[in-house]
């Protein structure tokens, strides 16, 4: 599967109205705590891969955990990824056998996350500990022909948001966060 | 967590009369399918850890898949190492996020495993594909200061099931398919 994404910074509650105006469906809210792992033996920042260790409360339902492998851009407008992901019982012992593997914690992500269905796509509201409020609006397309297509129709779903393609940041949190560490 | 376990080659007739006659409880039956990776930066033969995907099928429960990491032996005599594991909802995920990672599927264990519970010590009986069958006894144990005691008692059960602690096999049974693999 190649996940399709674009993320614009955006206040969340004019992008609400939107969504309510548009009969956008709620689909749920979460806190997400992302540890983002070195690699002992690739320059990730090189390879531009991530592993990826997340911890999501959802507000109405169980804690449970992810560990994922997000490769190098397949394609760059969208930020589409080849994503291999599977939920694991125990995120502390996911963390600990990667370190065991000698991979080390880089850098920790936490946001609360609010999703949305429309027209297909999930529309995210993102506040990101740090750094702010972000709208992602994302899908999924299971071959790599279909992602040009997936893409304009993303871009679309944001003008109807009242946000601009322009906008897109195309640096992960994670990317984000290591920039405003590094500066002064 | 360290785990202590003893295992000899054993004809299995024998032992289950003599776990009936002992009042040893049935535990479950399981089939195991367990994929070592070697791994991209470190020779897991020289540095003796192992990584694996164990999926597992019940008799009577669903089938699951375990990630876990098996660190260097930190007691010879019976085996012990530190074991790190989770479970995990896609066994296949797992393995491809290994593999994207670098590490490669060096082998695969399959075997028919049944379990018994005697005096708190885990009995079980493999019968592994290519191998035969053996009968290991384990236990787990808080910390190393426990693991001498815990292995004695091992080989005492070992006696009661009128079978010989100087049988004792120390090599895994990967590294016994990847002898017999290598054997003329």
């Amino acid at each position: 599967m190649y996940e399709v994404e674009v993320k614009v910074p955006a206040d969340h509650a004019e992008v609400r109205e939107r969504l309510d105006a548009l009969g956008a469906d709620p689909v749920n809210a979460v806190e997400q705590e992302d540890t983002y792992y070195d690699a002992p033996h690739r320059e990730f920042a090189e390879t531009d891969e991530a592993l990826r260790v997340r911890r999501e409360s959802p507000e109405d339902a169980d804690s449970f955990a992810e560990l994922t492998y997000k490769g190098p851009l397949v394609e760059a407008e969208s930020k589409t990824r080849r994503e291999v992901e599977t939920e694991v019982a125990e995120g502390e012992a996911a963390g600990d056998i990667l370190a065991a593997l000698g991979f080390d914690p880089a850098a920790t992500v936490r946001k609360e996350r609010e999703r949305f269905a429309l027209d297909g796509y999930t529309v995210t509201l993102d506040a990101v500990n740090g750094l702010g409020e972000f709208v992602e609006i994302e899908t999924e397309v299971a071959d790599e022909d279909a992602v040009e297509a997936a893409r304009e129709e993303a871009f679309e779903i944001l003008r109807e948001l009242e946000l601009d393609p322009e906008d897109q940041i195309r640096t992960s949190y994670l990317g984000l966060l290591l920039e405003a560490e590094s500066e002064p």
